[in-house]
């Protein structure tokens, strides 16, 4: 039997309408080092629409990509809002990729335009060239200055939305055709797009404003420290138009000073980013005291955040650090560490640490070795899979059947699922060591290497062992001024892993290479061992 | 271009399947007079399962209706659960309508069983002879009695359920399909059937969990007064069902004396219900006061709520009363009023007091006399149009073509709409009152009178006037003990609203008759005046 109820699609020309309208007063403020630029949903909004009329003119037509290479800031929110709006694809430029792997990703989705940012061209400029399907090129807040290619037109984003009309009648369509794209980032391989949907980008924006998803309200302002290159700066612009939340952006002053000047300015409620960036933050705040009072809602993803930091944010800045999993094929909002009503002390410590309760649109499974069904027991350990209808289940114009499983996604995770849908990721499926046939979690290890006082960073990876198949390395970074040697880090975690987990290679490094979002390299930490480059001192009983 | 995310349908069986384990411990209590009934959402998960291969046996195999004729309890609950989850449509039908009425509706919809709970048999046993379509009645929570009919197949609840498998694969399906059924209880016409789906359910469910819908939370125990048959309790159950909220349900003890003990014995969270019983328990609570601090949202709607309710209940039980509007054919959720960040004082009460700030996903117009559209300016009235992904475009094989306009439902309602989303209802279309080529508006009167000390209750409705066409007539109950009369009412009236609106039109009556949801009947005073039966005092300048 048909329901009675009205075949509306979901729309971003729907979203943009509403939100520009009925929350027009809601502000956008983009951090610029002196007086902030602040505009209104409203104003945004005009803008977008005169955006949306400009980028006709250059032939977007249909469903042409759209990239943006941009900070977080108001033009950006406006090709967010226009893009989509006008049912083209926006596709956010990584612009912390490798120059080759940006090339790749803009020819591959087969960018039309792109727009900007006057204060990236010095990046931008030695990438044209190399854009084989780019015909036009807006620059935004600045002077293009010399840039040109040939078979390019390059334009001044403020002339060219100059003197259109600020209306601009959003149109509907397939609640399934794409909205955005975003690529992946990961160590291995070329780099995946994924291509969001009007109807996933909708539901992952109501999600992130459930009171157990972000909670993202009407009276909120939401700092996104999170770049809007990065899986849709976790969601929160669009989330943001929909219940006509204000946003704080950034711009490129990510420094932990201006964050820490922009919190206590702006005063912002909810604010959201990697843990490399509170560590940051952490840090300046203990040499320079602010204000952080506004803030109620701190979310960390990206990476697991080590207890010492959420603990330390919390005592000096009274609020609760919120851990949340996700990543660009999830949309990303995955789940949400909110510890169940009644949980108290250690437990709710656990479950404040764990990766979060998976909401019921994120369908979960674990696989372990040989692809057999694990227990959600809390306990046993598999690679996990997830469903749901703001999950990837293919890549733009690239097959990888090895990351899909009966239409589910492999993440690449390796965890726990507890009876109660709370997620405990043990490490990245290619991170694991397995050692004669038991798998040793390199994050776990890690952690516990870092509870050491004079341990600054530690990165553990598997490097190849004749007896075991595989070994833990842990590559350590010292703190200033701190020393420690092997032996008595060894001696230190003995106490508190198994002792078959003890790692026997240990290395003293400057600094743990990172990918261009900030989470560990291990890919090349494991090469640089491969290559002898690792000074590598053994410790054993 | 396509996106790539998954084509994962909504469905209620993944609701129902991941409620039932992720939040398997969440409590259902139903309320008995005496030692609650208790079950967790685990138990009743496995009991709908159950239930479910029952129904297979009695041919429900596709989309037959299964009916409810019951209390808030547990046993309708696994009906929730578990008739849409295995692709049936639920049905439940309002206990409170006309007997006549009630057997048009099962007919109509063509119910194949019924439910029935033991304690509603006196009112279900002289239906049944009635009812054509139905093959199989279950009666839950006692004896079947002599309960018969050619034709029908009677069972107990316990003993059909009994020595089945306690799961069952709930299967996946189009989200368009139809998976509960709810009739209008309108005044005039046949009453008609909205259908909703997979979808709207889902998407709704989401809304009330949204912070700015009502914001229900894992901690949260929601005490559902408004009825499981009507609308959908509000759509509290699948919500529930999403976050693992608890439910506290009332069965049939709707009581002020009995709901203000479960408030104080069974500590939720969040209530919702009508006007009528928050001022039924105000006036217990006033008389013989209990333990409402467990209380941080209580949820009003189905008809507006007298500012002086919401004020005294404040004080009373140190709680914010939120209005909502919505109707059946909204599922119900339209508007929340909660009002803007920075709203204070008297802007934050005509916030508060307003219908609510209408949502992303329902999108409205007003349109005013003769079709023209009216402007969101918060003063222009007209009849509220809405469209979204959870409002009805047609009625279960009932054309109804006066009810829609482009796709659009005509809501019946007339108000104003603000240029911030904010509605504020003034009348029902059909008691509007037109006097002279103006809009008076019947509720505003109401509400104007009640503000008098000595008046309980105040019904204003339109009345023939061979000068104006129509003038109010208002027909008053006094609070016992006290006396006015229409000469100091109008009096006092004319304080408060232009002087053209003054009715001259009094009737004192002993009580205003309601519809069978507790609305004022209209219809029914205004027949009683058409045939005399009502003594209207004379009150002029």
């Amino acid at each position: 039997m048909r329901s009675t109820m009205q075949d509306v699609p979901l729309s971003i020309g729907d979203l943009v309408r509403y939100g520009t309208t009925v929350h027009g007063d809601a502000q956008v403020v983009t951090w610029t080092g002196g007086e902030p630029r602040r505009a209104t949903f409203r104003e945004v909004g005009r803008r977008a629409a005169r955006l949306a009329h400009a980028l006709r003119e250059l032939g977007v037509t249909g469903d042409q990509r759209v990239a943006t290479f941009q900070w977080n800031n108001q033009e950006h929110l406006e090709a967010y809002f226009a893009v989509p709006a006008m049912r083209a694809v926006l596709h956010t430029l990584n612009i912390r990729l490798h120059p080759a792997q940006i090339a790749y990703i803009a020819n591959h989705a087969e960018d039309h335009v792109v727009i900007v940012d006057a204060s990236l061209l010095p990046l931008f400029e030695p990438l044209l060239p190399r854009l084989t399907t780019v015909r036009h090129v807006i620059v935004a807040g600045g002077d293009p200055g010399g840039l040109a290619a040939e078979g390019v037109r390059v334009h001044r984003y403020e002339e060219l939305i100059a003197d259109r009309p600020d209306t601009f009648d959003w149109p509907s369509g397939d609640e399934r055709d794409a909205a955005a794209m975003c690529y992946t980032s990961g160590t291995t391989g070329d780099p995946k797009g994924v291509a969001y949907s009007h109807r996933s980008i909708w539901l992952h924006s109501m999600q992130v404003c459930m009171t157990d998803g972000k909670g993202l309200r009407q009276s909120d302002s939401a700092l996104a420290v999170v770049p809007m290159f990065h899986a849709m700066s976790w969601g929160l612009p669009y989330a943001a138009l929909m219940v006509g939340a204000s946003l704080l952006l950034t711009d490129r002053f990510l420094q932990p000073a201006a964050l820490a000047d922009m919190v206590q300015a702006e005063r912002p409620t909810l604010a959201a980013a990697v843990p490399t960036i509170w560590q940051g933050l952490l840090q300046e705040l203990e040499a320079r005291p602010r204000d952080m009072s506004s803030l109620r809602n701190v979310v960390v993803g990206g990476s697991a955040c080590p207890p010492a930091l959420m603990q330390r944010f919390e005592e000096l800045c009274g609020v609760a650090v919120v851990h949340a999993w996700g990543m660009t094929e999830t949309s990303p909002l995955g789940s949400v560490a909110n510890p169940p009503a009644g949980s108290e002390g250690e437990e709710r410590w656990s479950y404040r640490l764990s990766q979060g309760r998976l909401p019921a649109s994120v369908q979960a499974r674990l696989v372990g070795d040989g692809g057999a069904e694990v227990p959600h027991d809390g306990k046993s350990v598999g690679e996990l899979l997830v469903r749901g209808p703001w999950i990837t289940g293919s890549y733009h114009r690239d097959p990888a059947p090895d990351k899909f499983e009966d239409g589910w996604l492999r993440t690449g995770d390796v965890g726990s699922l507890s009876p109660d849908g709370f997620l405990r990721l043990t490490d990245r499926a290619k991170d694991v060591i397995k050692s004669g046939g038991e798998w040793i979690s390199s994050v776990e290890l890690e952690n516990q290497v870092m509870g050491h006082p004079a341990v600054a960073e530690a990165a553990v990876v598997a490097v190849p062992d004749p007896r075991w198949d595989e070994r833990p390395l842990a590559a350590v970074v010292l703190a200033e001024g701190a020393s420690a040697d092997a032996a008595e880090l060894r001696a230190f975690l003995a106490d508190r892993v198994a002792r078959w987990q003890l790692p026997e290679r240990w290395a003293f490094i400057d600094e743990v290479p990172k990918t261009s979002v900030g989470k560990y390299d291990k890919k090349a930490l494991r090469a640089r061992y491969a290559e002898g480059e690792l000074k590598v001192v053994e410790a054993r009983d």
